[in-house]
């Protein structure tokens, strides 16, 4: 599913205006983020992957559009800029440990990108920031012990205890991987030497290519077996099911771990809104025996959560604050 | 299986002689713990559980065992008090939320041995107090991103991110509770509404009972279900490779989730040694995919673990060092 447009939120003041930077595997943005709040100068790039390269390559382009940034707007100084990337991303190092989408391997980031504009980086994991945004300004304000679930063509996640992200030197939050248990997909059990993980069963992606394997008809995303679903069809409530109980079944497991008040759906599956809920609380109520149960929330940001996210981590280290 | 003797390590030097007290459902430890490090004047007794007096009758029972160890080492003055209790406990509050074998249900429990032993008390949960001696004495020394699991009649578990205990206001760690996928019992699976929990397969109390259903014969333990296994016992082969499968299933969970560094397996069934470990790093071969894999290591301090660590928060307390 796309990304819905929602009103950008307001970061608040701050004395410092800052460079936001979202590196992902298919663009990046950039923007300015003035004192006041506002983003300013927003603007997207593809991201040119070439092997060893992509990292300057990256680099070089970010450099270049923050320059012309600084041409067109040239009251706005920038203290510092803050710098997001996917993967599996050890933000104390400043180390991208491995992204598939750009075949990354051990990138000293932040050094470089400190090198190339100039400006003290603060550097994140995309979806870590992006949870970090909608625990500060979105729909999460105030709460401490969450887990961000986000749900596109994978599944990610970032976990939040106390207030602070867990990273493990990056490898936390990989739920995408987690196996799931369920006796509504038990078929799918059966065979494989392990059980599927969830994003075989609940990304948007697995929905998409799921629905056209049992249907044997192709749609062009998850939002169209979902309107297939609620039109009447069987196969489509069928992989439907088998999603949020996959869903329900991870967020349980989150439960007995780590026990988080809050689970916020986020991602373009996120938009489904109540259809997505509602289903997964009927699973849960078959899931959790003792567990304190997560409440559900929607994610507000939209699509724009990782760059208000590397702001706000700039704007953190502009200030002096101390940031991982 | 029974605890197994194993030498009492030494806490090291302290300015401050502590009481340390572990209250279980079975029976209540306490001990003096002299400042030279060496524990004194061990004492158990047994639990007495007596409905909405329990509480009482136990902070009496330990209030006097004090008092007798006080006449009996007159020369040692405790500065402080550890007390740890199963159950799910919230530290921060000094409350004990909610204890299904002491039949407790929001006790103010550090309150009330404050007042009986009038000496500031350290408050804590039995698991993640043993598993904080074990990353502090024992066999994850130095490691700040581990996974504590206790296996014996139940299953519980401990979680440290970055050095601390994840609380969650005392619902952290049931991991018991966790659905497990097993391609390896998926006749298990098959039925219910929904997967089997952990502790429904591997504790050790479940091994043996789900080896007497299988087999029609009766067993002591799990310690009996290994022996038959090395014996050459199919079906006790059977409910072991279960076992083990659903424990690799859960630390693959963690895995994806927190990505500990260290497993730390505990409790009775973590005598059985590598006859644990190596079957559940098999299991790990199928389970894990892209996620850090956490290393497995066995508890050292054995069924004192919650009584040194006890000890510990007393000492951190009567130092005035911050603890929950």
């Amino acid at each position: 599913m796309p990304d819905s447009p929602v009103p950008m939120p307001s970061l608040g003041d701050h004395e410092h205006a800052v460079l936001a930077i979202d590196v992902g595997g298919t663009d990046i943005k950039i923007a300015l983020v003035e004192s006041d709040g506002s983003i300013i100068g927003l603007r997207r790039v593809p991201t040119k992957v070439n092997g060893e390269h992509t990292v300057a390559t990256v680099v070089h382009t970010v450099a270049r559009e923050a320059k012309q940034l600084a041409v067109d707007y040239p009251t706005i100084r920038p203290a510092a800029a803050g710098v997001i990337v996917p993967g599996i991303v050890d933000e104390e190092a400043g180390v991208c440990v491995y992204a598939r989408n750009l075949d990354w391997h051990n990138e000293p980031i932040r050094a470089q990108f400190e090198a190339a504009l100039s400006l003290p980086v603060a550097f994140g994991h995309d979806v870590r920031t992006a949870g970090d945004a909608e625990l500060q300004l979105g729909a999460g304000t105030g709460v401490r012990d969450a887990m961000v679930v986000v749900i596109g063509t994978g599944i990610a996640s970032a976990v939040f205890v106390n207030g602070s992200p867990v990273v493990s030197r990056g490898f936390a939050g990989e739920i995408g991987q987690n196996r799931v248990a369920s006796t509504v997909y038990s078929a799918a059990v059966g065979d494989g030497p392990a059980a599927p993980t969830l994003e075989e069963i609940a990304s948007a992606g697995a929905i998409a290519r799921r629905y056209a394997e049992q249907s044997g008809e192709q749609v062009q995303g998850s939002r169209e077996v979902l309107d297939r679903m609620l039109g009447g069809d069987p196969v489509a409530s069928r992989v439907w099911n088998e999603a949020t109980s996959a869903l329900a079944n991870c967020i349980a497991q989150a439960a007995g771990m780590i026990a988080p008040e809050v689970i916020l759906l986020a991602g373009g599956l996120a938009l489904a809104g109540q259809h997505l809920v509602e289903p997964i609380e009927r699973h849960l109520d078959v899931e959790l025996t003792i567990q304190r149960r997560p409440q559900l929330i929607l994610a507000q940001l939209g699509g724009d959560a990782g760059l208000i996210g590397s702001a706000l981590k700039a704007r953190a280290l502009a200030a002096g604050e101390r940031t991982p």
